[in-house]
Formats: C-alpha cells, sequence, structure tokens
C-alpha cells in the first residue's frame, strides 16, 4: 500500500467494524475527521500489507480508495520481467544469478585470474570496476579504459557476461559497449545526469540503492532510467547507512522482499558492501536469497591480500565456491 | 573484531606487507603514526571479520594485538550455549523453533483458540502479552495480571510453554512465575531497574533489541541480566529504526548473523514487528533462519481482524501454517 | 501540520489553483483521486507549515479538513505554559533558565563544590544524579538514596532547587519528595509503568527525548504523564542516534524549534549529552537558546577529571560561567 | 580529536592517574592491553574534545599520541580562511553573509524580481536554479542554459553575486563562467567525476553535505575539489535523512559547530532544505548563526504560491526581510 492511501467511507457506517473488515485484510488504519459534518475517512499506513483496490472497495462500508497516480508507471511496467544480460536470465526460472569478480580491475593477469575463478564457481556474470568512487582523492581511483578491455577478452575467453560501474557522463558510451550492464553505483544513484546518460545508450542497468534512498526513492531513480531510454532496470540493495560500527552498511532484507514480493521488480544483493566483513557474507548470502533476490552480486579475487581495493571484504576461491554450491542446491530444491 | 583494536608492529617491518598479510585475513587497516619517532601501528577497523588473537600474532612483524577487555564477559561465557525453554530447546540439534500467539491476551476464550492454532502449527511456546507497551495512554494497555492465568491456563492444555512480556517491576515475580521464558521488550531494553528485577528471578530472559541499540549495546543489556542472576539470555531482533516509512522498522539481519556466527549466542528473530506488514513475513521469515536465527516469533491471531493490538500484522492460520512448514523442511535439510 | 492531513476539494474546481494558493499558505500537497468518479483530494505533507484549520478552510475550492484528533489533548492544554520550578520560571517572561551540575551525586563534598560552583554561575536549579543509568553493570552505578539528601541540602543552602533523575519505580516517592522537578531519562522515555509511577506524585516532570523518539512519540510520552497527574511535563531535548562518531549524539534544534515555535511547550536542550565534547557546548548552547530552547540542561562539575562519570563532558567552573554570561546578555536583549 | 587515535604511555605509570588527566582535558579515554606483557594504552572516543596533541604529549605518564595523517590536508591548509565571493567575504569581518533566491529561475521575470526583493533583504549574492535535480523524470528540471544568463544579468543590475548549483559534467564550464560560486548538490557531494570537473574550473565552491555524509567524508569530499584546482571550498549543510516526518530533513548544527570551531572552515547553513517547513526557518536562521555558520542560503521568491519547485518553504518579501535584519543585529553585537 503506497505511502498517502486514504478510504472513503459510505455515510452511516459504523466505522469501527470497517476498519475492523480492513484490519482483516493487513490493513492499518486511523479515523480522520473533517470540522465540516462530512464523514469521516480512514488514513492508511504506508506499512500495510498490499491489497489490490478491488478488495478494499469490496468491503461493506467502504465508498472509495484514494490514492495518487504511481510515480513510476514505468517501472510497474516492468512487474514480472526477465532481463536477459549476456547468457544470463534475471528473474528467470532457472533461479539467481551469481555475479562475482574483484572490486577492481587491476592488471590483466588480475583479471583474467580472477575470470576463470568466478567461472570456475559457476557464476555467469563477471564484475570488476575501471573506475572507482574512492573517498579519497589519494587513493587508487582504477586503471580506466584500458581495464574495461581487459575486462571484456577475461570475460569472453571463459564465456561470462560482464557488469561493470560507470562514473563519468564522459566514459558512459565506451562502457556501455564494453558491458552486458551497466552499473550506476550507490553515490552516484541520485547522480540525475549520469543517470539519463546511462539511458540513452539503451541497455539494461543495475541500479545499486542509494544509502539513505527509501525505496520510492529508489524506484524513482528507476524511472528516470526506463524513461530515458533504458531497457530493463535492475535494482540492487547493498547496505544503507546505520549506526552500528560492526558491520560496513546495514542490509536491509526487508526492502528486497518489497521489491520482489510487492513491486516485483528484478532485485540483486550485493552482500560484501553490505556488511564488509567476510565472516558474515555466507550466511547473509542465503538469507538474501531466502527473501526472495535474483541474484548476488559478491566481491571475489585470487589473492585478497594483494587486492587494490576491498581486499578485505573479498571472497577467495574456496569461499566463493562453498556460496555458489549454496546457491545450486537452493536452486534445486 | 571489536571496536578499538590496534596492532602493534615490530620495529623495521614493511608495514604495507603487514598490511597486505592482514587483508589476507579480512582486517581491515589504517597505518597510524606517533610524533615521537617510534613504530607505526595499525588501527582496526569494527566492521573486519572476527580473527583470533593468535592467529593476528603470527603474522610475521607483527608485535601485538591491543584491545579492551572484553566488556561482556559472561554473555561471551554463554557462546555455544542451548537454552531449555518448556520443552523446547533455544539452539540446540533440532532445528528452529517457533514462538506464536497474539500480540495481546484479550479473553479467554481467545487465547484458547489461540493456543490451539499455535499447537497445530508445531510452534513449541505460546507468546502473547497481559501488560502491553502502547504508545497513547488512551490505547488498550492489556488485560493484565488475570491474563497471565489464562494464558497459563492455555498454553498447558496445548502442551506448550509460555513467553510472555513484563513491563513494571511490580509485576515481575508473577510473570516469572507463570512464565517459562521472560520477554523484555525493545522499549526497556536499557530500563536498567527492569532488567535487575528479571533477573533476580533467575528465569531464561528473552531480550529484545531496543530501536537504536548497537549490537555491543545490547550485548551489555544482556551482560546486566546474567550478572544479575538470569539463567540465561536469547537476544531477539525486532527491527530497528530506519527511514522508510513502507514497512513499520527495520530488520537487521546483518546483527543476527553477527550474534550467532561470530558471537554464537542464542538469537531469535521478530519478523513481525520488524516489518509490521503481513505480506512480507514468510519471506523474512525464511531468511531470518537463513541469517542463522534459531528461532522466530510470529504474531498470529485467531481472527486477526478482531485483534485489539496489531492485528494488521498478524497471521491467520493458514499463513502461520505455511511459516512453520517452511521451517520444518529447512531443519530436515 | 499533522501526519495524516488531507484535504477534501469542492466539486469542479481547478486542483492546480488550489495548490497554489496552499502552496502560498506554505503547506506541500499532492493530488490523489479516487477510482469511482468522485472528486479529488489534497494530501498534505507532515513537514509543512502549521496553518490553522479554518485559514485552509477559507481558501476558494477548499471543502474541509480531515485529520485524526490529536492523540495528546492534555500535552496540547499545557501550550503557552508557564512550569514554576522552585524559584525558577521555566518558559517565563524572564528568560531562559539555566540548570547544571554534576552527572552524578558522588560525595557530600563534591556536591556541595558543585552547588556553589551552579550558583555562583547563576543558575536557578542545581542537576545531579544519585541513581544513574550505565550501559554497563560493571560501571559505577551512583549512590543512591543517601545522594539524594546530599543533593537537596546542597541546593537549599544556595538557594537552589533540585532536578534528578529517576531510574526505578521503588525509588520514586523519594525522588519525588527531595526534587523541585523529577527527571525520566532517554532510555526511559518509553518505560510506561515508570511514567505512571512518576505522574502519580502529581510532580512536573522532565522528559527527556528517546534516542530515537519522533517528535509524535515524545508527546505522547507526555501525554501518559500529563493523564497519569504530572503537573507540568518539561521536554528536554539531548541528542539522538546519528552516524557521524564525531559528536556523541546528533542534536535536533529542529525539533526544538518545533516544540516552542509550533506546539508552544516548555522544552529544555541539554548539550551536554547532545554533542559529548565541551569543545562544542558554548556553541551549542548558544544555538539553543536561539532556536527557542526555555532553558539548558548543563553538565559541570568542580573537578572534571575526578568526575566518576561523563567528566569529558563536564565543564569547569569557568566555561560555565561563560555561557552563563551569555544566556544573561541574550535575556537582556 | 580524531577518529582512531591511541595514546601510549610511559612504562609503569598509574593508568587511572593519566586518564584523569586526560578527562580533564576533555578526552574520553578506554584502556586496553595487549596480549604479550607490554604496557597498556589507551584509545580515545572520536567525540572528544579536540585538543592539541603537544597538549597530550605534555601529560604526565603520557608517551605518545599516535593517529593517522590527516586525509584532507588541502582542507586543513583552509583553516581560517576568508573566501571572496563576489562583493562577499565568507567567514571575513563583516559577519555572517545572506545567499538568497528562489529555488529555480523559471522566467526572466521572475529572476528579475526575485533579485530585487534579495537585494533590498541586504543579501549579497543570488541563487537560483538553471539545473533542478528531481526525483522524478516527469517533474520541472529547471529551464537550463538560458537561465544562467538571466540570473546573471540580474543579479549584476542589482549588485549581487551568483549562485548556481550545476548537475552534468556537460553544463560545468558555463555554469563557471557566470557564476561566482559554483554549488554541488547534496546528492552530488561524492559525484566525484562533476566534483574532478568543477575543481578544474578554479572556482570557489559551494559543496552541500550529503544526507548520509558524516563530517570526515564531507571534509575528503572538499579534498576531492581543492585537489583537483578549486580556489577554495565553503561547505553548505542542508539537512540530513532523519526518521521524524515533521521536518523535512534533519538540520545537524553540531556539524555546523564543528566544522567552524574545530576545523575553522567556511561554513553555510541552508534552513530552507533542512526543514521544509516555514514557520520554523526564523528560528534556525538564528540557530545556525550562533552555532558558527560564516552565512545563511534561504529559498525566497516573489510569489510563493506560484513557484514551480519548493514553494511551500519558500519566504516572501517580508519574512526574508525580517530574517536578514536580525543577522545585521547579530553582526552589530
Amino acid at each position: 500500500m503506497m505511502s498517502g492511501t486514504w478510504i472513503t467511507l459510505q455515510p452511516g457506517v459504523d466505522v469501527a467494524a470497517v476498519r475492523a473488515s480492513l484490519q482483516a485484510l493487513g490493513l492499518w488504519t486511523e479515523a480522520i475527521l473533517g470540522t465540516q459534518g462530512g464523514p469521516p475517512a480512514l488514513a492508511v499506513a504506508p506499512h500495510s500489507r498490499h491489497v489490490p483496490v478491488r478488495d478494499i472497495v469490496a468491503v461493506p462500508g467502504v465508498q472509495d480508495v484514494m490514492t495518487a497516480p504511481s510515480a513510476h508507471p514505468r517501472v510497474d511496467a516492468q512487474a514480472g520481467v526477465q532481463v536477459p544480460v549476456g547468457r544470463a536470465l534475471i528473474g528467470g526460472p532457472g533461479g539467481a544469478v551469481l555475479v562475482a569478480g574483484p572490486c577492481s580491475v587491476e592488471s590483466e593477469e588480475q583479471i583474467e585470474a580472477a575470470a576463470d575463478m568466478v567461472a570456475r564457481a559457476g557464476a555467469v556474470l563477471l564484475r570488476g570496476g575501471a573506475f572507482k568512487p574512492r573517498v579519497s582523492p589519494y587513493s587508487f581511483q582504477g586503471v580506466g579504459r584500458t581495464a574495461l578491455t581487459w575486462l571484456r577478452r577475461a570475460a569472453e575467453r571463459v564465456g561470462l557476461g560482464v557488469v561493470t560501474e560507470v562514473l563519468g557522463e564522459a566514459d558512459v558510451d565506451e562502457v556501455a559497449e564494453l558491458a552486458d550492464m551497466v552499473q550506476v553505483g550507490s553515490r552516484n544513484m541520485q547522480n540525475f545526469a549520469l543517470l539519463r546518460a546511462v539511458a540513452r545508450t539503451g541497455r539494461p542497468v543495475m541500479l545499486k540503492r542509494g544509502m539513505t534512498a527509501r525505496v520510492e526513492d529508489w524506484l524513482l531513480a528507476g524511472e528516470h532510467l526506463l524513461a530515458g531510454g533504458a531497457s530493463h532496470v535492475v535494482f540492487c540493495e547493498r547496505g544503507i547507512v546505520g549506526f552500528d560500527p560492526s558491520t560496513r552498511n546495514l542490509l536491509d532484507l526487508g526492502a528486497v522482499a518489497l521489491l520482489k514480493h510487492v513491486h516485483r521488480q528484478p532485485v540483486m544483493v550485493d552482500p560484501s558492501h553490505a556488511v564488509g566483513r567476510r565472516d558474515l557474507i555466507p550466511a547473509l548470502s542465503r538469507a538474501a536469497l531466502a527473501a526472495g533476490a535474483d541474484g548476488l552480486v559478491i566481491e571475489a579475487h585470487p589473492e585478497p591480500g594483494r587486492a587494490l581495493s576491498d581486499g578485505a571484504q573479498a571472497l577467495d576461491e574456496q569461499v566463493l565456491g562453498d556460496v555458489a554450491r549454496e546457491m545450486k542446491a537452493a536452486a534445486a530444491r
């Protein structure tokens, strides 16, 4: 049920009885009154169960349901979609897909080794950043465009598709040409100029959730992409801002369940950035799939100790393999 | 790895090499320097993988690991414990347990019907509130002590144990006498007078996480209970404060995974209060179990439309049964 | 404007024109539509300017304003009240009042020295805790009841009133007898058993805001107190949960302005707990007064280095005097 | 005191005595211990008072202070700077400056009327957006480049400087040519491609705080600008994410005080976006100045009812004049 929904009542009805019927449907309501003697109405809390309007209108005593039209019709029209990306089908009947690879593409050798490791684990898409958003201007910023070619070549050799992030408008065309799916990062979820540029390429986009984005804002950012020409939007939860330093960010699987089971959108989860600690990634990978994720995006590196960025959260081949095996077992059930 | 851990280095070592070895172990480190020419040291981020001190000290170039002694030794000593509550064993080899029942005990008839429904679903503990914490003084505050007797009688008839919340110090003895496990609610997690009174009864306690409690604060509240005499503390995640109104609270399964897989504590999840919306409870129940929960606490009501509190989030018999069947299937794997 | 307000429109009106008129009044609106052909209505965002209903109904095209009745009528009835506490008048024409003293009453000598220092600074109320809420069970928990007597005696000797916190229901009567205003701490804002016990004493209560309490929840906690018999409630902002470790908590002066200028409630600010760092307390004291606070609650200690709790945030006599002088200068303008 | 600071102790000292001395200075410390028999050390909480290293080292028993080198040396080097922008001097001895104007430049007539109104109020800089970041792709996105010319012309006619936001890399040069200070918006605080492009123009930049940015992240974004060539960075607080819907965002004046009084950076406050409601803007403007702001950025519109964006929070001429008069009175004290 959307934010800002009201239910009007037929004159003279027993308000408590109507509220009980709506509560039976899973709606939290509050009675509201006017000052001019008109009939009362009911305000519906946004954390109510999603109930189709026709089922509400069918409740005796209800006159109508009033709400704002959806602000993201193109996203809504995507409901239930299956998104082909390289050989993968996100949201398809084959079960959840695995996207894995290093934080950064560091060298040709490293990405070749990573591609082998990722393919052996059974992933279908290789990830790796050519351009890195770094909070310090003095940190490693990524190798740049050359890395895109390395990434593509390594992926093709082992039969994987490519997902990679674009940071600047000037790089959009080159990234879109070499990637099967273009990633827009968390910090750029509301970088509307970048959204517009990425959308124009017509590519499918993996849109990471902003660290402070409400689900509605996230869907609206997806609407920017679809309205601008993107073929599909795949939403990716990667942790939001929290107040507990014991995990890097705060994984919000309630939002994943909401996107999947209510909005019926293609949705992935990146547990690596969500918690930042290797010892929790397997458990949260399982939890993400159980919540409804169509796939996992996991940082993995052939030699985590040598990674130039985010090595402490990268899985090695063995743990990545464990996660992948569990995914297959879950898909087989 | 705890907040506030530092690693001292042997004089003259290659700091980058040591950091790489620690990164390979899953530690995020930052080099820190003094002003008086002493050797550098490393600060470890709290969202690092948990690594035993002996493994860190074994890294070439590391001198020592410095950290504050644990602030919750009694909680730490509980690691791996199995908690007997009525017929149930929380954290035991039989798999996750189901605790279910209505938000409030409303009448003898209602709790008898609820007990039947909960027993049929295969739960081992019946929940239900005699005293209700309500944000408004004008809302239904619970039936009070009489409800405790109804609850106990209904549970015994169907062979269930009882978990129920205590709100005031004056009611602690009566609640402890009638409950197999005493619940301390989210709003009272740092009500130290109540913790002390509850602890004195020697009962096992289910301690709900405060809406803004860091994991460390939650463990410290558990320490208050164990230091005061509680036999065991079972931690229960029920959603923390968030900024998105589309769920009632924000379910933090990262904290659950942390408690289970790093701290090895008995931990339950209450998905009902976490999201407040019936359409997401089954998916998040599965996710909670996948993250490592030892059990679920679920609000269920024989007639959700008639519930005097939280009816919109209560499951009916059918959906409760679905959740219970999935738990059994998961336990059988 | 409250959450959940809805404006109905006369049939056939130009919705955009009505929205423009309401925007001119400071209301954020969104058009909502039914499915059965009835006239549209407008949902009003809760962060809109407070506008009296009669001014909204006077806008051409508006039919009525629908909203839930206030959930805290007794708090609303307090609007504009002046609260006598000892010699002080909170919210009175004499300007903001200063409440100061140590975190804990540690010894008779310490509280006598503190009382002298606080009186010299020009404060009207002495604060100091006999019972301390501590996150660890192994920290200093306060001296207990004896400290109440020391506190009262020291305050009377120098002509100050007393504000002190009560933690447990069993101590309520003794605290109420010795204090001019009883403090309910942040962690107990929704400890409803304690609220009830404190209210029964009929004393004025200083109610600290819970670390995650919305303003509406805070007002409702105040309603619990007034409905239970408290003579007055004085609200005290002391910082809410934040995500930045560079201050201890997050001071929310927007809430202070809202309480003062919209709800017209007596409101104090405790900058000491809000930021926890002595170097920001003077600036935030000024800011709190500018936002509309009726007084400041400041931790001060004759020897901050020797304080048994919170010494790092306690002001010494000199800085406390500076803050007090600025208050007087502001009041004189 | 920075995050991650650690104090080493001389062998054999009385740790409690050293901690007391440091507490007297305003430092929160915790003792940490190694496993190999070395001397203990002290971890310093980040919310401690800022104390120069030399004062800490002078405490008897302290050996050294260990900390990471500042991650933002160029920002640190700006400490105490005065930033000339048009005729204005931000951080100068003349007191706080007023930046005002409409959310969007909507037409030539509108911005001319706004310029007159803003100049009459005594502002020194005119603000107004040619490009608007909007959460919906279907909302008014701003007039675009033409609006920049209107804005410049209107400002020059009345003798004001210009501050305006740039959203896309492609527009940076044109914005930099027409603006005296370029604004980077909240949603772009970590859009590193945009920061780099803006920095290259060499212009002073007003950097709004991201809605979830810690102060350290904000300073690092400033470092990106200064390292890339920006002449100066002026930080602007505009509210962070909160959990209370009664204000649009959560104004963090603790961060403002920290930037001004500890980091000594030029800092402005935008109360309009912070609270979104006109009835609180005057009080929070006063509070912002009291906390140490070097200026205010306020949305004002000649006809708020007709504004195409954010009209509900825009001040009209009268209220803007009231705020401006208070600023002058404060500066004169």
